[in-house]
């Protein structure tokens, strides 16, 4: 039999962490779902060719490039994906778009407000030649974190009353780790406010269907002077005796307030001793909650306020039934789900949506929504007349 | 062998909810610990003749009285505890203090500012003739709190850089849950904010050692009508067709800056399904964490950030060791307490305050410094230019 | 209005550990319930007299003997309550019951078959009289194991088909740890199998409502000799040089078959480490199951087979509500009971049972019961033939 | 750079369940880790080529046969991959040794000692030709599971004193679940016993570096008669009206004694509602304890009985840290990983052995001495004398 369905040739620029998360997602999503086209590891595009070379190796990218001009310009080039730090999204994603390639862009979206407007301009025009884009906020994909979605929106929980959403890590938390680009306003925009602050703001327009229209912020940076890294390994490194100047926040806090009018409270920061990755988020409605915690990424906590008191609880949920979102296609209940499942899911949605020329979520308009939050907490937390003194 | 003790006699205003409570430490405390004094549950004061007798019989009161005023000028009584709303407190508390009694006064102090720093005013003219006065914030004396604190003064978690406080029940998030005093602006003061708030600011300011210095938050009211109650038992209660206003706040959340320059996140609230008392505090150190959370109240967890990585976690400490604040009078180790101990607790700090001749912890100047950011909350929840629009 | 309640005077033998519980239970009872008989601490019965007037005056009871025969014989004591160590269990019960007393007798009942038979024959023929008998498996009245009993009996897990239970601590972990009576043979009879298996055994009983026929047992002594205590402060000692004999089992595993055809695991040690006071049982159902561990004693949880399976999960109830056994006499949803409050509870519901005339639970028959299973694992342990071997 | 190192032509036969798993892991070991072999996924052997040609197709395989006595003659073929229901592994893995192939066998290894001992009768012969075999207990490869086995073996836990080692599943709960091949003596010898049991022996052998010696055993089956299967997903079935008789056990609970003394409980069962995948093994030593459930299988628990009881409890580690067992490769820390990474770090484990010429572990050996324990179990559980009666 042979294999009928359209190719999907995959150009992916950058080879980091996101790199290679995309990559396995690429690689593995057709290995366990069937999808309606046929993804092909195609390019990939790195600054230098030797490394790019051994990446594309290891990662299993077809040839190399050192030019994602050109690579957008090729037109045996389908989509383009795309993985380098923030600073560099707004120009190759409008570029992309503009050449009519499909664009998926990594979170944060942009490093500044006007980039992320640009960018879905750009993907607004794109979108009506049939050209589709969108960011990779994967943690929607969890199968927990669907299952949320799907239980408000079928009104399980009653009206949303309250948002409580942080992100706890803590890889920060050593006054003595190095710096990296994370750290730098140049490349990185913001610090946790953008990189992880990003990740709960969209968890909660997504699960609650609503979107964040005010805040109050601040943030803060504990360590102002780091070692310069002279080695890295995924986040962590190792630094010498340089130290240079931190420019961006360690910890973004801000209260926020839905279009649904319910509060909520944010909180990201990387120095939260012993908090590893726990993006947490819990929905309070007029009949029942939801709470979700990514350090047990395969549960989710349901209270039903509408059962008989005696023996209502918190149920927790494991989140590895067949009947849960796109656990068929793995394996047996309890046989748990890891970090890069979302991003093998993040490619059988997309697959499914150019598939069907329809636009995937969360677009660039998503995206921007997040932007805007962000930058709203920036300029709150520059306005000191925000805080109310206690006089104490 | 004679008890040489002095005695402690005890006028009780108020046996609701907390006045059982307080009776239940008054009675236990010197079962279990060994005292400097000797308290005597003297006289019951209530509204009603009878209903007093009854609760005096059932609480175990030598006698009762109608007339607190009568009662505070009894030369054979040297203490009163106030467990009476808190429209009532400064009243009773200044003219108590003013006879020369020792106070103890339940939380909140007071229903206003400008009643906490009067009431703060007659304590310190109090205190230069000997005369004491307490705060009942009891959860200072949940055994894992007092812990917590020990270890935050010991430096165990280095300087305090962010606390994450909640203070998060359910009795109201059923839209028909009756009205009761607590939910009338009149005798409560305010709503979540001044119940349970009261009690996260409080626990923030007494394990941290610092004070909250601004604020800026957001009351909300979700439920603004409901039926008036028929009955009571406890918080629940049975309504009837009638229905009334609801004048206070539903949920406070709001940010604040500690003393020491942290950054922190408050939120109270009583909708927050299947949450019954979850009174929760994570303090995030520069080199370790502590979290509480009241569900599990005989639990401390600790993360300490200089253990080696490879067997660093966070430790589910049991606050029952022999080692442990309170616990070498009570039971073996993982035998529990509840939560009336802390009001035995609080009875034996008290009665050894007074036996020295010191001034108890929380004092009325700790209340007063509650108060102060219970009002900056209101205030700046009233400010509109506090919350910056998102414009999405 | 005068109290017309009849009297119920009690006398309790022993004020160590177990004496001191059950004086708090005596005392709080009437504080918090409306008992049908009102009880009077009338005698505590010690083996000196002036500790034993120290113990009465920090505990409550009026007066205090030092002959136990003499007292069982007033007139004007109606119940008697052994809190002494198991060897004296039935000699002194046995002599009150036929002294026409009411008895309450602390777990284990006795520490042999043949005293628990003895024991059983003379609380049958009392009850022929009106005398009343009931054995102190206090853990049944935590309200998550009642609630747990009914659910069973309600149907609402199906058929019984398995049981796991475990009762680990590990106050003896540590080599050094001093020996005290409960490691002594002559006094205690058995190790962790007396001591707190006979607590797994009852609550499997009595949460099933079945009994366990037929066991497999292996009995561990894991420290031999340790040091003599010089010292004690609840089970945790001083020990000087000197070093004594262990002579029972530190650890006791079985497995049992239940009368319904239900398999079951048994383990009780006292050498897990980290596992203070983890009594824990879990049964599975044919439709549900239900789980409990004691260093969470407020929680029950519950899994619901019947539950839609993308929304099941095991339910932590927080068995604090109203509608929870004994609760509504205490405080609001969330404020939790402590390990006393079953003592408390063991006396409303004896205090019941004689105000009606009837037997209470666990009656000397049910104490029987669990005795028959710990000696059969004491027989299976003692028969080499019990083990296979794998021959490896 | 071109690639020198040696290729490793695999084939594998089965591609269900087990198949599928065992294709991620050589598919994703080469792209995460740095293999001093090239694995090459060769063929796939099915008993029916189309089916076997979509499966190639869909995990990753070059060809395809339909006859794996072919297979294992082919030059061009370096080790045989046997997924395989249990009853066929000993005659595909004896003749694969003995045409000089690497075997790698899922376990249970084999359904009867008798097969098992022949296995490993063959694997000492191949061996000493440099042919190499081993078992597929990949919960061995858990990250967590590894630091647990470094754990004792450094000491930290001191010396093994109780193993408590429970695999809870729910999937037959149901009793209308359909039968499957697992539930016919005949294709998988036994039930929960060789199924999952045989899992928790392997674990104890592992972490504990002892062997199980002796046990004493029950086998149940619960529901004797099960609806015929007509389709299936995993181990989910929709069942007809046809039915069947179960074969197997469904729950086997035994006790156990290791090599160095210490007793053991095991649990394995199918009907613990709510548990779907709780491998659990706690160990006690003499100066601390290690926990693991693989529901949370990122997790490890450690309690040092060396701490400062102040501030001792479990610790909760997340292994997910750089210096944790294969995480360098995968992700930052807290990011966890799933069910199916053991598979890949079971490639990675077997193609280190391979280069280096070095028995891989768990070996047949290992693998037989598990077989022994299930044996005696079974031996143990036919025999009634086991069991002493309670004679209540």
């Amino acid at each position: 039999m042979s294999d009928t369905r359209a190719p999907l040739r995959v150009a992916m620029v950058g080879y980091a962490f996101m790199g290679r998360a995309h990559s396995q997602g690429w690689r593995t999503a057709p290995r366990f779902f069937d999808l309606p086209v046929d993804p092909e590891m195609a390019v990939l595009v790195g600054r230098t060719q030797s490394s790019a070379e051994e990446a594309a190796r290891t990662l299993g990218w077809a040839e190399v490039s050192t030019d994602w001009r050109e690579v957008i310009e090729r037109d045996d080039i389908d989509l383009v994906d795309i993985c380098t730090p923030g600073h560099t999204h707004a120009e190759i994603a409008v570029a992309a778009l503009r050449a009519g390639k499909h664009v998926l862009v990594e979170k944060p979206m942009a490093n500044t407000l006007a980039e992320a407007e640009e960018m879905t301009r750009a993907a607004q025009e794109a979108a009506s030649n049939g050209v589709l884009s969108m960011v990779g906020f994967t943690y929607r994909r969890v199968p927990a974190v669907q299952l949320a979605r799907q239980l408000v929106a079928e009104g399980r929980i009653g009206e949303v009353r309250q948002v409580r959403a942080q992100y706890l890590q803590d890889w920060l938390a050593d006054a003595d780790a190095p710096l990296s680009w994370r750290l730098d306003k140049e490349k990185a925009g913001s610090g946790a406010l953008g990189d992880i602050g990003a990740h709960i703001v969209d968890l909660t327009h997504f699960i609650t269907g609503q979107r964040v229209t005010g805040v109050a912020g601040m943030l803060d940076t504990f360590v102002t002077e780091r070692p310069v890294a002279e080695s890295f390994s995924g986040l962590h490194g190792t630094g010498g005796s340089e130290r240079g100047p931190v420019t961006v926040d360690d910890a973004a806090l801000f209260l926020g307030r839905l279009s649904g009018g319910a509060p909520a409270t944010f909180e990201a920061t990387r120095y939260a001793w012993g908090r590893k990755n726990a993006m947490r988020i819990e929905v309070s409605g007029s009949t029942g909650s939801l709470a979700f915690d990514f350090e047990e990424m395969n549960v989710l906590s349901l209270f039903d306020g509408t059962d008989d008191p005696r023996t209502a609880g918190f149920r927790r949920i494991l989140v590895t039934e067949p009947d849960h979102p796109y656990i068929e296609h793995w394996w047996p209940a309890g046989h748990g789900l890891g970090y890069e499942h979302g991003f093998t899911h993040q490619v059988v949605d997309l697959c499914e949506a150019v598939a069907a020329g329809e636009q995937p979520r969360p677009s660039f308009e998503d995206g921007l929504a997040v932007q805007r939050v962000l930058d709203a907490v920036e300029r709150s937390s520059a306005d000191r007349s925000v805080m109310t003194e206690t006089g104490g």
